[in-house]
């Protein structure tokens, strides 16, 4: 089955058994089969140090297998009962400012401290022998968003000795974190402060490893976790990660898990100027991401059914989001939609929070809806296991990111990294292509078309691996800002792109930055190899390449290199490369993987697409399911060619705004 | 006589005789009968510990005796002297974050520490004993300005114990702060930590007990200070309190005093994008919280009689707002008209502030603006003891708004809540209306019409008052988010505004947060019970209302809503109720509240008045003031009606922008 | 010769000899001659405690010399070793809000510290006996960009004396600072603390005091490190000054050097909303203020040849700014261009700071450009020595800047200070005219005109030095805002400005602050003065004169002082005065000063130059050198009297944009 239910948290009401009886019934009104419980409920379990309590839970879990509702459950480390920091105060954080925290919210335990380690091993076992076998638990749902970062003594000492193991001595390292400038040589790995602003906040390759360190920590933690909970039970483990989250290279967790999951929080109606098409866009990104990990299908872990409460505006979701947003997430690649949260807390931080049930005891539009989408999700129960394969790769890494994103210069105000991102994924999804957003060390072999947009870091290898793709015939396409430093954030000597010149044809000379709002255009060569006829404006930062065997297709049309190449054509031994010097306009990146498209004989999954109807492929057990999603916000007729296949959901030839059709091929 | 003066500070030109004669030669010029003095003397009075030097004082206070001039006479704990935190640190505060403060600035004495208690006790008595029967002194004025917080251990202690004695136990409290979310659950009160942004700020009922703390504490600290002045002393009594300052909640502040006063520093001519009409509704709303505090004629303590120096811009008063500004107060209930200050400071922190002299010893337009309202007080001696008494209240309480705006969602970029209070304020007094604004404890008897405006907590009684009102014949005019939480900002179970879908005949469905900018517009149902016929715009937020035996008098006209009620009459028992669903523009209070005069043959103390143009009655010994003022910016023709009576101040029949009418009938 | 090079930090390549080896071959091709050395070297040259290991420095030195490139050799005090802080933590800052800081970063020692004294002082000498005499060595560097400041116990009690040596007690200085005012009287001087956030922030005179004391303690930090340099070599000093830092007053710096340096790094075509008129104009009165210092040569010791990295965007240099900027130094009396940096970091915070030479090894944009200035410079030479001798000087001041903006009042949001100051200058400029921006102690004897804009302090003796100054026949030029406060910040009693009401025959009666964006228009006095017959607009303070016996020559023409002067003129002795009572319109500067010109028979530069081509003139060894530059944008046609004299630099009688000619007369 889909997954359809979300996070849960009675214990809130643990006093009161109607709302539980009252809750049950509308999980079964709505076809409400799956929960998330147990994530926040380390204070009931464990009152006192070492005196457990497991009964509300395992009476919880009792009523649920009887009702037919499974569950995800939570190891509750995600938020400490206060007499544990009350105990320990070494589980409290230490802020990057070295201030110690005081107890309060959650997320926000030290991850080195072996007593909080000791103390979650002790509890997780614990759920897992009483637990880890019944009937109601399908997955251990391992913390719950794990992030932050601490800065304690502990944590010093646990990155000197992470530090002292990648390198071969402390010359090594400061040789390659180029600590000569600022004569900022250390003297040995204990005298190394992690990163601070009173203390140490310039030295990008101290912060770079920082970094990596919180995310080797993280893991770590978590791989204790996995371990505990496995003592006593096989089943399948996963932790949701959450939306563009760059404390955690997200990657590094990827090996410990069973299954990805995640959640999911876009701003539909408000975010990216009120513009659905480009909120759709970047949630598909961001599946796609997860989906990219393991090349198998992931969980919408959480999600909103109405308005949440933390961001901005607590705009309502329109008719329709919610179900085309859950849709969105199977088209994708999840096999489930589960929300956070079922019931609307009855105070706390989150009360108003958008749940599937409130607290007025009445029938709600959001109810109606949710039993809608309930049905739908039964239909696609052949999709389950199915996954997309796109003939498109687009790597996107996170350590590229914290380098590009942590140093000074070129373009301080912002290099809109994310919203280049997008209108590359934008312009291969226009034009009717699935997209896997991929780490720089995924397998290229699968794609035709494999695009490298502001990859600032290539590290070791990386360059030769592209090398390799274009000269066995792939089409390899690299923007600017790529290229330009090694893993410790030192520039690359010679020329750059590193390692890609011969590749491209040409070198990175010089990068502009231009004002918030100012543009250049561009011009398109005459007869050039991509049939480009218009003008596009382009923005925010501008290569001048030196180009040796490239050809031209679009010209800058003003300022000072007026005249000279911003996007290139490069025939490279079987392959082809193209490089776009400039952060173009969306229309670009449609035109150009279109021309791709037709000129290397690609099939896209739907042609001639309007802009915001997007088509999605799963392929498995001898079919293929297409999804087709209209967020343009008008009514769109369909041509017969696609609505070619067994329907499954949808009917008529009008796809209205926010409605799904799928298809059985 | 109408109090007229200000604050005094000569201790800065102790040494210069000439200063103080110069002062008294001027005040005698305007007409000034009264000064605040020693409100930042203690340095003066006690040079060191436990020696008192009060010969200055002394001098002043007989030196002021004889030239006719009044006293109020200050607590000096407003600002301590060095000795004092150099000798005991724990009178220093301590910041949310845990840091300790040092020396500085003022009002910054943590309010639980003992020793700080004893040195003001000793000093207030000391003063109360020496000058408690001069006959200078008609009032004391208690320490100035109190505000701020200390989350010191003293303070931690004292907020447990004051928990302590407000639950049954701490199973009380948790259940009652729904410390289950987030498995927050406390083991006894001791282990309660203040709210922190380095430890727990989002815990909403958390943080809405300590401010109800910290009010407590500072009260309690208050009526030390009064104890003392009054232990050889019984005249009046009062403190001043400032412009809409969330930081204490006032009306607990109300007891305890003989006598209101307050300090209002309106940016005229700047504040609301420069509309004049805003700014004298929102002082006058203020006059009339502080007004109906004690429903007697407060003073207004401080006012500025040219531009203060610590808002974002020094503009100049233009010809006539200095004595609008004070007539205002005059006309909302103020028996006196109080500047800060005097005299310019020589130098410090506030030597641009706006005064009365400055040290220029030339004339000024000030001393000539001066010499012109001195005259009009006199005249107005009569109205001295009257009161206004407004068929019209609205309730403003500040516990809900500290809850309301401490919750995350449903719009953290502004809820606008003193913007909407703002314009149903307008609205009444637009129609020809006084209005009382009062805390929800206040008797309602006297009112025909009363207005809830977003009063998002109701404390327990509420609901059930607010029916009465309606059921004995009242009309009760409820706006969006109202009735949502309990005074722990625990959401009420069931249909919502609480304990009003009777009287109201909707309940509250779904609330839509607008971007900033955006409106809906509605259309009036025709025939409508209210005649209105416009079509109005609305904005910030949007409930959707589901109604049940309520008449729609306005819709939705755009959105997924469009269609739905957001303005309802409702008939209920010998009432009638009034739901308004969103924040509607100015010009619908206006058409709101002239409709219901009209259609429940209410008098308006004038009738047909052009936008900025507001009339304010006050009535006592068998006589009533009427006061017609024009902040519109344009001359008004005023019609025969409203030039009835006998003509206290002004003449002719035009009403100039600024100037001020005042009849006796 | 011009210096013609800069800073240069070779310690990044110290394993990689062709990289040193490439330098100066692409040195010699670009024609540098000087490079600055040692910056940053600490670590090198004392990699432990008391162990020098000067032999790379020794070698690098060696080297330059047979290569014939001269060396600046810097004290290495801007950044220290991490080993000197992990053993004395003493030398570590403490903030304002009194945290004690860590290791990191650069330029953050306490200036206080005996340690850190002692440790400087020590391998100050070492540098200056190993190398004080080295042939290569022109010039000691000394320390790099001081600022900031420290509140450790040892700055506390260094302030404490400071202040003791400065007043006649305790109870002057509370007279003096005014300490009546909220009562902070201080008992003795070791009870004050330094201004902080967390305690107090709001005594103009403490923080005044406190930033003298910062000044002085750097100077006294300085002067050690000259005497330690000078101990072994007598070469002479500079330390490199920064653009308007306002965290010293570099007047106080002067006396110590034997010659002036400072590092310029404009925001070319970003800056002013990208108007390089007023980049232009901004550079050219720093210049001023720097050469005017000494009246002498100065030099240029950082710019950036390219893009920096650090401002919010990198944007590039167009075609020739990077010359037009070099030679603007020269033209206002730079004997050298020096850049921050001859080669681009491999890593680190700056890697990505322009810079003559990059990594890529290829011939980039940036060399040619410098191989062509290097041809100028070098047929500049002549130039060496001569010096600006203007008849304008317009009064700066670091002290007065201080007390006014750290005052609250009249316009928090802004005084507009710079820009205010820019359009003046730009005033004097456009009319064809040098001046000197200098210090209120400066010598005003060569000057026709003297400009006092906002100069809100009269420190003792001043208003008698203008007034003498005016009497002799001189043209004073005084605006708003000026002669406010005494040294103390205290407002000066009777008529303002201080002392100057005589001289401008009126006196300040009040001041209006206008909102972002108002303006009020001025209206010509029919037959006025100075024959000016626009209609210009004013903005941001608008005073009131009370006038005496001063002529309006502009009058408001809007708002409640409509018709009151706002120009006024004034015959005093022989002399003649101008009171400017706002800040005007850009033109309104230009006919103001071209009128006085006219008038008065000065002799400009050059007469009728377009907006943004500038004139300046050197003057020396019985030579004239004209300097015309063009930041206009535009193609410019020189009429034949402007091409007089032998040609230096240029030809044609065009002068292109960015473009430069140079003649001797």
């Amino acid at each position: 089955m889909m997954l359809f239910g979300g996070d849960y948290n009675p214990e809130q009401w643990i006093d009161d058994k109607n709302v539980l009886d009252e809750d049950i019934r509308r999980f079964h009104e709505m076809g409400i089969n799956t929960v998330s419980v147990n994530i926040f409920s380390w204070s009931f379990l464990e009152p006192e140090e070492g005196r457990y309590d497991f009964s509300f839970l395992s009476s919880l879990l009792d009523r649920l297998y009887e009702e037919g509702i499974s569950v995800n459950l939570a190891t509750p480390s995600g938020a400490r009962p206060k007499w544990l920091s009350d105990k320990y105060p070494e589980v409290l954080r230490v802020r990057e400012d070295r201030t110690k925290m005081i107890f309060g919210e959650r997320h926000n335990h030290c991850y080195t401290s072996p007593v909080y380690r000791e103390k979650v091993r002790l509890i997780d076992e614990a759920l897992s022998k009483e637990f880890g076998h019944h009937k109601a638990v399908i997955a251990w749902h391992i913390s719950n968003e794990y992030g932050g970062e601490c800065h304690c003594p502990l944590c010093q000492e646990a990155f000197h000795r992470w530090l002292e193991g990648r390198y071969d001595s402390i010359s090594d390292l400061n040789r390659k974190w180029n600590n000569a400038f600022w004569s900022h040589i250390y003297d040995s790995f204990d005298s190394i402060d992690s990163p601070s602003s009173i203390g140490e906040s310039k030295n990008p390759a101290l912060s770079l490893e920082w970094k990596r360190f919180v995310t080797h920590q993280t893991v770590d933690f978590m791989n204790e976790e996995i371990k505990a909970v496995r003592k006593y039970s096989d089943l399948p483990v996963t932790t949701n990660m959450m939306y563009d989250y760059l404390g955690l290279d997200y990657q590094a967790f990827s090996d410990s898990l069973d299954f990805i999951s995640w959640d999911n929080y876009p701003a539909w109606g408000t975010g990216f100027d009120g513009d659905d098409v480009l909120v759709a866009a970047d949630n598909a990104m961001e599946h796609d991401y997860y989906r990219a990990m393991k090349d198998k299908p992931f969980i919408l872990m959480e999600s909103c059914p109405e308005a949440t409460n933390w961001q901005p505006l607590s705009h309502l979701k329109r008719h329709g989001v919610m179900e085309a947003a859950s849709l969105e997430a199977v088209a994708h690649g999840s096999d489930g939609v589960l929300f956070f949260q079922m019931r609307h807390g009855r105070g706390g931080y989150e009360k108003f929070h958008g749940a599937l049930l409130d607290s007025s005891g009445c029938e709600t539009r959001t109810i109606r809806e949710a039993r809608t989408l309930g049905n739908k999700l039964t239909a696609l129960k052949d999709v389950i296991g199915t996954v997309n394969k796109p003939v498109a790769g687009i790597i996107r890494d996170t350590e590229s990111r914290w380098a590009m994103e942590g140093s000074a210069g070129p373009r301080n105000k912002g290099l809109h990294y994310r919203d280049n991102l997008r209108r590359v994924y934008l312009g291969l999804r226009s034009s009717g292509l699935d997209a896997d957003v991929i780490g720089p060390e995924h397998d290229f072999s699968a794609y035709r078309i494999l695009v490298v947009p502001m990859l600032y870091m290539f590290r070791a290898g990386l360059a030769e691996r592209l090398e390799s793709f274009t000269a066995d015939g792939g089409i390899l396409v690299v923007t600017h800002w790529s290229g330009v430093v090694d893993e410790y954030d030192s520039i690359y000597p010679g020329k750059t792109p590193y390692g890609l010149s011969e590749v491209l044809g040409l070198r990175r000379a010089e990068i502009d930055a231009l004002q918030d709002g100012a543009e250049n255009v561009t011009i398109p060569v005459a007869g050039n190899g991509l049939g480009l006829r218009k003008n596009y404006t382009c923005s925010v930062l501008s290569e001048i390449p030196e180009v040796y065997s490239a050809e031209p297709i679009l010209l800058y049309g003003n300022d000072f290199y007026k005249g000279l190449p911003v996007v290139t054509e490069h025939d490279y031994k079987k392959g082809r490369s193209y490089y776009i010097a400039s952060m173009m306009e969306e229309d670009f990146y449609h035109d150009l993987f279109s021309s791709l498209i037709e000129k290397n004989g690609i099939e896209p999954i739907a042609k001639a697409l309007p802009r915001g109807v997007f088509a999605s492929e799963r392929i498995g057990n001898g079919k293929r399911y297409i999804f087709l999603q209209n967020f343009s916000g008008n009514d769109v007729l369909l041509s017969s060619s696609l609505l070619n296949g067994k329907r499954i959901i949808g009917d008529g030839d009008i796809l209205k705004p926010y409605d799904t059709f799928v298809f059985e091929r």
